[in-house]
């Protein structure tokens, strides 16, 4: 068996959206890249986190091949791979159906950049994707599913906005690696239900200044980042 | 004791609605019926789920007759039966007073198709039933219950809608088997919430197109099924 | 030390709480009375749920005299105490500050009967007090609390309608036994949490039918019960 | 080490924050006075609240030179340490991103005491501050956000109203422990969850009238208190 310390990585980060209650049954899936050899290791298509190990996950090629592994792939798996050949930034793909953010989505809303927790992972608001045409539906569904999203960050910085919407789906998140892209999905579901909460409350609700939330994206992120124990954690 | 895997079923098709918080106290019941058959094994009155046994099942024919239990079956059994008699094709029943299908139940809305969670298992809106008249709630009650919901699938399939929200009071849902039914209802809350956050987010949210909801339910069912293991499951 | 039995079910009524989620840090309390001896048992005041024994409950008579204890009971005991009074076919008294009956009571308003949940328990709506006057907050605020109660309930039978909201303050239940009264605080708030999910998906919802009302209510209470596995429970 | 005691102390004010859910990941801190030496306990920045020990716990005196501890102190350290220098009576501080609260703070709105929960704990609204002006932002963040705190408190008594919203961003509280502190900050996020369900019931909902709010704060707090086992707890 292959990259053992990738399995564990994505297996653990697969886990992680059970711990934060992000995933109903087996509504979700993470994937993590091995960028020297260009392999991905993903969750297997409908098989339950319980019972879910490192064998069980598929190792594919960015092209799609399967190299290792007797089960399907997520279904979802030409999205996370285009992902990862458009964000070179990146090393961690996560797909989730969590309540909040999937709220939004179906919504066809971004999440506005309400305040600080929002600000100190997010620099700016959370996009959401154009939705896809019947076409691009009926075609190659799932790989059109990235090309909306990929068409959306023309002008952004995966690493700075590290997740989107689906419009009428659900929300994608990633990071630099696997754990990073669990971590951002479900601090993503939190800004999510932070600004459910504000709407509701007011809303008009004002976001935040754009140097608040230079500020705060700042104090968390790149070369002068104060937070925690490492400089750019 | 007859029909002990069936039992088995069923019991844990009741467990599975108190493991996924679809039910407080003892506000719910699964039943599942043996086709060849004609039995239909179905949960006790008013028994706690905490001390329910597969001896607690009360196994009764199509008609109603009790064949084997000394508790009293579900006040709803003749909804269950009614649904039996009426679908055929399904082989499991769930009626809950879970929390979002309940609001959407009360308010006497059908919840619209927002996003593909809800297009992955329902081929459409989740239907209303129209209220009981007066007449329906005097005369016999519970059958009428699942007159109404019989007369609102009368040009729909009960396997690609496979659940329904009664007026002023709560979801019904089915499967093919039990667990399947089970699943269904915990899918149809998921479904309520997620519909809940759109419409409070942006109350005019549109829709999925005729084209995505047809690409996401046959994802999941039919011939041409992607998601999982097995093909068709 | 006297009526250790009742002592046990006032226990277990105030731990039920705690098991339902209805109560934060020491926001609520249950009672049971003795009718026989006109002995009530109440939850000393301020005291971690955790570490109540039945030791620590507090016997009072039905003027407030305390009989047994040495902790100070609950700061609401005259509400408690005047509901027996008013009462006389209750046995158990609960008043909490759970989450969404607050959010009605503090709203001031009544809840609506939307459904078959809440006409299984309440025959009708749960009603709203009226505030308090200046003066009757500032001469005997805990017994005027139980006034303004029974005046709401001059033409209501408290077994039919076995809870109320206080205006600007939260929900007390009652049932004729202490475990009764904390099975309807339970369902008092899980009427309070669908109802707010039925306001906010269509405002003007229309109530449950009288008719359909009488039939819920009449499956689960009196003669004509068909609800559970003995008749009338 | 030094100060044990008051390190266990803020230690468990900090587990406290996650037992009650007021925390995701590393989003909160505590802290705690030793009034008579003018020296503060903080949790470290960015440390999983899991593996926190009082080893790590960070102290610093009321001018912010680390005095013990290898650890960086939490990156709001400025804004505990001004709120101890403008605010004499107080003992512990208390800082999340707590669901409900920060859904105000977001709006930018005060939360009005709609009712007796509220009352019992907060001597009136919980005040919102107003933003932080760019030049605020820029200079020196965190202490300025402790000014806007300590100037929106210039007629109030921080014992008397143990917490703020700071405006785009999330609540602080405090009390005259880091115990009593966590509890208010607790107690804050109750009361903004209970204030979001009132004015979605009723968006003009009365608040209390002020002889409400003095009886219940009373009866909590100050010399006539009679909630509890011992006087003026």
């Amino acid at each position: 068996m292959q990259l053992r310390d990738l399995r564990e990585q994505v297996l653990d980060a697969n886990l992680e959206l059970v711990r934060k209650g992000l995933v109903l049954y087996t509504f979700g899936n993470a994937s993590g890249i091995d960028r020297e050899r260009g392999l991905v290791a993903i969750k297997p298509s409908g098989v339950d986190y319980e019972r879910l190990t490192v064998e069980d996950l598929v190792i594919v090629d960015l092209s799609g091949q399967i190299l290792e592994g007797t089960l399907n792939p997520s279904s979802d798996v030409k999205t996370h791979l285009l992902l990862y050949r458009e964000f070179p930034s990146i090393g961690g793909v996560v797909h989730t159906h969590s309540e909040f953010a999937t709220g939004w989505a179906q919504a066809g809303k971004a999440i506005p950049c309400y305040g600080t927790t929002h600000a100190d992972y997010f620099h700016g608001e959370v996009p959401v994707t154009r939705p896809l045409t019947d076409e691009e539906i009926e075609a190659d569904y799932e790989f059109n599913t990235g090309v909306v999203i990929a068409a959306r960050f023309k002008h952004l910085d995966p690493l700075a906005v590290p997740g989107v919407l689906v419009a009428n789906h659900a929300p994608f998140a990633w990071g630099k690696t696997a754990a990073g892209a669990a971590y951002n999905a479900v601090v993503l579901e939190y800004v999510a239900k932070l600004a459910f909460r504000t709407v509701l409350i007011k809303g008009e609700a004002a976001t935040v200044s754009s140097r608040l939330l230079r500020k705060h994206y700042e104090r968390k992120h790149g070369p002068k980042a104060t937070y925690g124990q490492k400089q750019g954690e």
